[in-house]
């Protein structure tokens, strides 16, 4: 099977899990259900959940607790998406050719939809303690979801990225973007899929360095594409960056250097995965595809 | 001592607690810090934390792994107020006298603040996972932080606010939200001092219902102080559920079935706390004053 067929049937059954532990659409509060459910409905490849099980593999992870944090995992990526795109942040109407969640269910309703699937986020997590008996690393894990999605992650980097919205953005705070707002959730699927496989402190620690260079890799890739990609090919119009006056990677070091980096990047993350114990050719093959990758 | 001055104390020491959970305001995301520091030190009696302690001490608790969930517990209420304040929810400009989140630091910068509290309080519950052996109690009061916190409490009970602004609210969906909005985190507060102490299942069970009691009388009291009381009592204008047509427990059910209520259910408090094992005069004394308070 190629891997563009392996990918799309794992996207399958990572949705599958997901959508076990979405809340169900009724009761009086509904109208949350029904929001909540459909921003997530809307999401892409599932690729966070689907790195979180890959790492759960790779360390002979067989059991179901990993299922409640990958569906917690998705859903703390859709919260941030669905406030992101709030009139007070990027006031965004479309993802993926859809209304986005404020345009369909309302300007407040979105504001709560983005909490709710937040801190439903760390009730599907917690439905783990009663699905193993290794409760202690449930608990890390719970920690590891929280700071990687927190004010020293994903929310610290959000915060960076509003604050310089329209300004040109020095080096240090642009790796300091990319490390906490795309990076950050990375290192938490992978980390999480890490701990509940029964890793030790050590390969937690090396599974957080591939993630962290996976996911600069993958941000610095998309600044390439943005300047040499064709629209088809990255679902937007290109030299988009370029026209709102935005530093990229590229913007700060050139296409060529940014070439290189990604190369260099990609093959430390290649790196750290071989330094781990077990095998997983389809995470290997998934890294590959996520740093090289054309749109 | 009397009970005012004992209440002032308590304060005190519980805002030292939540004090020494809050983020340091340094590094690229400070403005964050600042902002999230900014809506908790504006808080109140800080009562939810101080509940949450006085049950806990009820069961015998000494620990210090309590502290952490008094910290988040007060971060999840801040969170909430922070973001009912946007001006796409209450359009509020100021709270205690101060100007909310969004005016002083930014619509975006609210949301985020909000955000931030929320995943913080999860951040920061899960220090407690090193502070004790009894892990599984900790991982059980985080399961019901997040529980009372969601869909099926506090937010839940929020969505159905917000929904019928400005319309009649029939009598279920009005217990329903009064349950849900103001109980819910009283019910966690409460659940969580019991859970960390080592009640066992019927006892947590009833420390709910009584917490359930609780909140229950302080809103309907809520109610008919703003047809009783003077505008310097309750700090804000009086009537003014009426002027803005709004449905209470008093235009429902007439002033003096109100009252009627809310003896009954403080009755049903104090009976729920009797029947625990263990004596806490203070927070005897606490409960008696939540719910026949003139303010």
């Amino acid at each position: 099977m190629e891997m563009r067929e392996k990918l799309a049937e794992r996207t399958k059954a990572v949705e599958a899990v997901v959508e076990q532990y979405l809340p169900k659409e009724a009761g009086h509060q509904k109208t949350i259900f029904e929001a909540m459910n459909y921003s997530v409905r809307a999401g892409g490849k599932r690729l966070r959940p689907m790195l979180m099980q890959e790492t759960y593999r790779l360390f002979g992870g067989t059991g179901a607790e990993i299922e409640p944090f990958m569906a917690a995992i998705e859903m703390i990526h859709t919260s941030s998406l669905v406030h992101d795109d709030l009139p007070c942040m990027d006031n965004d109407e479309l993802r993926r050719g859809l209304p986005t969640t404020w345009v369909k269910f309302g300007y407040d309703m979105a504001v709560l939809a983005g909490d709710a699937l937040m801190i439903y986020a760390f009730e599907t997590a917690a439905k783990a303690f009663a699905m193993t008996a290794q409760t202690e690393r449930v608990g890390q894990a719970v920690g590891v979801l929280a700071q990687k999605t927190g004010i020293y992650g994903m929310i610290g980097g959000q915060v960076v990225d509003v604050e310089l919205t329209d300004k040109p953005i020095p080096e240090d705070k642009l790796e300091f973007i990319y490390r906490l707002k795309t990076g950050a959730l990375l290192e938490a699927s992978m980390m999480i899929g890490a701990i509940l496989g029964g890793a030790c402190a050590a390969e937690i620690a090396k599974v957080e360095e591939m993630a962290a260079c996976i996911g600069l890799a993958f941000q610095i890739q998309d600044d390439i594409l943005d300047v040499t990609g064709t629209a088809e090919q990255i679902g937007k119009p290109v030299l988009s960056d370029e026209k709102n006056h935005k530093t990229t990677y590229v913007t700060l070091h050139g296409v060529e250097q940014a070439h290189r980096d990604v190369e260099q990047v990609s093959q430390d993350a290649i790196a750290c995965l071989r330094e781990l114990p077990g095998e997983n050719p389809f995470l290997e093959a998934l890294i590959q595809m996520l740093v090289t990758r054309e749109k």
